[in-house]
């Protein structure tokens, strides 16, 4: 627990020592801390709302105010249970009604650990803490929300009120906080995205969690693509497109069925004549491989077949590079693809852009031998820099996530020697790179070391984009081989990594960095051309014309409207470059600019501030 | 039945005459024209081979030497059943054996109408006709293959076999077709795409029927898209993305369901919470709609849910359309997606790029008042044509679906007006811009006409790529509306289009019309410097360096082979520009150009030649 969850989780005692002296019959069952602060849920008969929370703070206050120690006690599990019969548990003295969810907590501790209470004033819990000093160590803190839980989280236990708080050390912090939340919120991608019609959810029709993207928003997805392809092609990659769904036998072998079924969705069931060459489209297209089990041994007899949709792409990637014979010379192969994967998130879970059941993913699959590694992985990490200062992003980490021996065998392969070999290299690359990281131990994948890469918006909110992992274990299920140099064949590692991460969470992620403001490259309307008279009509055609043979999206509007109307319609519609032309402009061959945001730039010539344009979208400037 | 399909059919009595001649015992079932010449479905002990075929083909010969004339005799059914019972039909006379399918023919001859015999010389077969006057009139045939075949295409009754031939009116038609074929065979798009590792099918993971693109194909796909954005963007086209499912309302309201069900992949079934407004993602960016169904006037109610893959993105696009209030000032609103679509086609009936399950459509939808209609079709033909040029393809033929009057109210929607003024509205458009086009009465779409475009290849093959359709009646089915100017809700006109069908069927057929030797902007492989020894790799890499910055598909190959062997191998790799540097080259900053099937260009300058390619792609030039 860090410094800041121990404040936080001693202000959630403060807060439920608060909510029991303003009514008395509050039941307690778990007041965690989490990533934005704390909670404690509680069953009550009156209904908390916001309206409740001045009561609420007033009362921690006094508590904070008297500066109280946390005192821990250590009791029996009969003590324990004994008082908690009393009532007595996250409570100020005995009460007429035990403290249910306590005994229920009681339960969950295993026989022989150590079960301890903290005491601060009257108010006893029952907690493994650990705590802060006293009460008064609390800075700052402020109530945030209520939502409703099931105790333990299933959903048939009772239901109970659960009271969101935030603690800090001290009031600035607490204001900072308070300050990005408000941006945060004026900044909401979902709110951003409806203004600009970006993307809209579609929960009847399409379903929840699969946006569908708006002309708007599909500029921002093909501008992204775009960036990615070109990028990619100068770093050598391959690009290639894989169909949405494949046969069970392509999730067995890959180990995502049954382990990772909950996360796909269901399946297609489908009678299908004979599942392997009998049914393949002629000789020369079909991917010839050994018959390899009884299923594929009998061709023309019919036989149920599964299909999934797909929920990550490597396992297509595999089946291409297993496509044709493979030698050293082939290595590095680099195959990119933004595909576009289905997983089946719980609706609950489901938030906006942030959350979805549709990702399209700006996936890539590097095979290459161990000695190509580190120059892969530096490369990789490269081109992550690359993004990030397009994108401004100066803020980030790689969390790199190493095994643990203790795991080997179980938890992670059983290849002792190449986890640390792969390790040591990675450490290498991100130490030589200069790169800012961290390292975990023990929370890497079964098949690898991982590096999660987290970023913070320039509001100062944080986000994870994108894992990069190395796989060792993957290759060789699907029997992938090149033939070395040596004449030997070997099995190839594989880089899986993707710098943008998916569509959806990276525009989510842009949405807010940017405010809605996007950079000209990737305005949804680069251009606005507004002739001031009706006049000037041709002319302002005639500019929109010039920019479109460009490839920029540029718009006309004339209508009755006047002017500074028509311009502050632009603004609202965060039109990039509003380019206004009346008698003199046309005159001139000049264009009034203003810029979203910035407001008027002065009368240029219209040549110059053409050129200009098209240099920043090229450069793709911030 | 034309001409040449009576010929061909008289051939197909001939031919029964012959085999019956050889093989008295057997029995014959139907022998009908087809497109690419005629059969005979044949029960037989002995197995036909075209080991046979000589034998046959004499027998033939020898008949329509005789210049027999075909008699048509009108039987009554009585008569029409003995004869079949003594076995005389398909036969030169009685046998033991009834003809026994020819008695269930007969069966499926409704009461009332007449039945017929035509005979040549001793042969008599029941037969409606019609047939040329005399044997003699076939001019040249050939025997071409054996399949199998169940009697009536049910796989409950006999297996029979399916002897195809062809034949035309004369000798010369019959040598051009024969060359063709063989021609065809050579570019067929499944060994080229083998060679070329433009594709896989990989039955046993992915599934029959869904091609994996690789490298070298998805260079053919990427290519088509830019071309098909550029093409759109300039159109004025507005881009969208879509997911590749929706829920079953969705083809419910589109009518897809139930009647289209069996094209359609079989649904996900998954439990849901609340089917609409309880498990949107949050108030903002759901759209909202009037509670239209029991199913989703229950909020947070689980329920069973179905999702199917989409078989057609246009329901998607009604969605978009839907997803904001439009306004005359809107249209036409020209909504364009390289939309996946799946389509659950018989294994069977798969083959190569051509008959897939995975389709990448061009597609588009326009949604426009009745005045914006001429213009709005116009341009989607002058979009064709653009195409048609870039592509090389000189013949082709728009063939414009009218409906009936007697299928008012039935086979198409109950709007004669509607129907007389669209048609008319489209045969003006294609009259006015002289295009290439035939009017097929009763045959469009429920919801309007239609038009598909055939087009040959540079062989003389003919493919059906792409159909563009007028909409009436869909959009009204998804209350999509506009306010029009005198403020009241009007329906748009929506047209179906996509000049680039799909990326498999035109790659398919892109591949046959440039026999893989694909022009340089298309070529997979644009460029390959091949530096003659050690002291110009650094030059060659030079030179691939400066192509690659300019986005060109270069490669580098320097290896201890010969020369000779290098270049051998980039010509069979169908490299578009092979640049051969030497001594004397890097001393001049030249290259030695050598173009795919052109052989050598001489030594010229390297900025120069750089300069060439990068217009030859530019501007796509064949």
């Amino acid at each position: 627990m860090t410094d800041l969850e121990r404040l936080r989780h001693s202000c959630a005692h403060v807060m439920a020592n608060a909510i029991v002296k303003l009514w008395p019959d509050a039941q307690f069952a778990a007041g965690p801390p989490v990533e934005q602060g704390f909670y404690y849920d509680v069953e009550l008969a009156h209904r908390i709302t916001p309206d409740d929370f001045p009561a609420i703070e007033a009362e921690m206050k006094a508590i904070i105010k008297a500066n109280q120690p946390f005192e821990r006690v250590v009791v029996t599990r009969e003590q324990a249970l004994d008082d908690a019969r009393r009532g007595r548990l996250a409570a100020l003295g005995d009460r007429p009604v035990p403290s249910k969810f306590k005994i229920g907590n009681l339960e969950d501790i295993p026989e022989g650990e150590a079960i301890s209470y903290y005491k601060n004033g009257d108010f006893i819990d029952l907690c493994a803490g650990p705590h802060v000093r006293r009460t008064g160590n609390i800075g700052a803190f402020k109530l945030n929300s209520v939502a409703s839980a099931y105790y333990k989280g299933d959903e048939n236990n009772p239901q109970l009120q659960r009271v969101y708080g935030i603690a800090f050390k001290n009031k600035s912090q607490l204001d900072e906080w308070l300050e990005m939340q408000e941006e945060a919120k004026k900044r909401d991608h979902r709110k951003i995205g409806a203004e600009m019609g970006l993307y809209v959810i579609d929960p009847d029709y399409t379903g929840p969690g699969m946006p569908l993207w708006l002309p708007n928003g599909t500029v921002l997805v093909e501008e992204l693509e775009k960036l990615a392809k070109e990028t990619e092609f100068a770093a050598g990659y391959r690009r290639v497109r894989t169909p949405h769904l494949a046969r069970e036998k392509m999730y067995r072998t890959s180990g995502h069925l049954p382990y990772y079924a909950e996360s796909m969705f269901p399946p297609m069931e489908l009678a299908e004549q004979g599942g392997g060459h009998g049914s393949s489209s002629g000789p020369s297209d079909a991917l010839s491989e050994p018959v390899s089990g009884a299923d594929d041994s009998r061709p023309n007899q019919p036989h149920a077949d599964r299909y999934y949709l797909k929920a990550m792409n490597c396992p297509h990637h595999h089946r291409i590079f297993a496509a044709a014979p493979r030698s050293y010379r082939d290595l590095p192969l680099r195959l990119a693809e933004y595909g576009c994967c289905y997983r089946y998130e719980q609706s609950g879970e489901l938030f906006g852009l942030m959350r979805v059941r549709s990702l399209n993913m700006n996936d890539a699959h590097i095979y290459c031998t161990e000695d190509q590694f580190a120059q892969e992985f530096n490369a990789v990490n490269d081109m992550y820099l690359k993004y990030f200062r397009i994108f401004g992003i100066e803020k980030y980490v790689m969390r790199f996530s190493t095994h643990g021996k203790e795991g080997l065998g179980k938890k992670y392969v059983n290849e002792p020697a190449l986890w640390v070999k792969t390790e040591e290299m990675v450490r290498q690359v991100l130490i030589d790179s200069k790169i800012n990281y961290i390292e975990v131990p023990n929370e890497a994948a079964f098949y690898g070391p991982k590096i999660d890469v987290q970023v913070w918006s320039v509001i100062g909110r944080e986000f994870t984009l994108a894992t990069n992992q190395v796989d060792f274990a993957v290759p060789a299920k699907f029997g992938l081989t090149y033939r070395d140099r040596d004449n030997t064949d070997k099995t190839p590692l594989c880089i899986h990594r993707a710098p943008l991460g998916t569509h959806e969470r990276f525009i989510g992620f842009l949405i807010e960095h940017y405010a809605g403001n996007f950079p000209l490259w990737l305005a949804p309307e680069q251009a606005r051309v507004l002739p001031v008279t009706e006049a000037q009509i041709d002319y302002a055609r005639g500019i929109v014309d010039e920019l479109r043979a460009q490839q920029v999206r540029a718009e006309f509007e004339f209508s009755n409207d006047k002017l500074m109307g028509r311009i502050q319609r632009a603004e609202a519609a965060r039109v990039h470059h509003i380019l206004v032309v009346g008698g003199r402009e046309r005159e001139a061959n000049a264009v009034a600019v203003r810029i979203h945001g910035k407001g008027q730039q002065g009368v240029r010539p219209r040549s110059e501030v053409i050129a200009e344009m098209l240099e920043s979208i090229r450069e793709r400037r911030s």
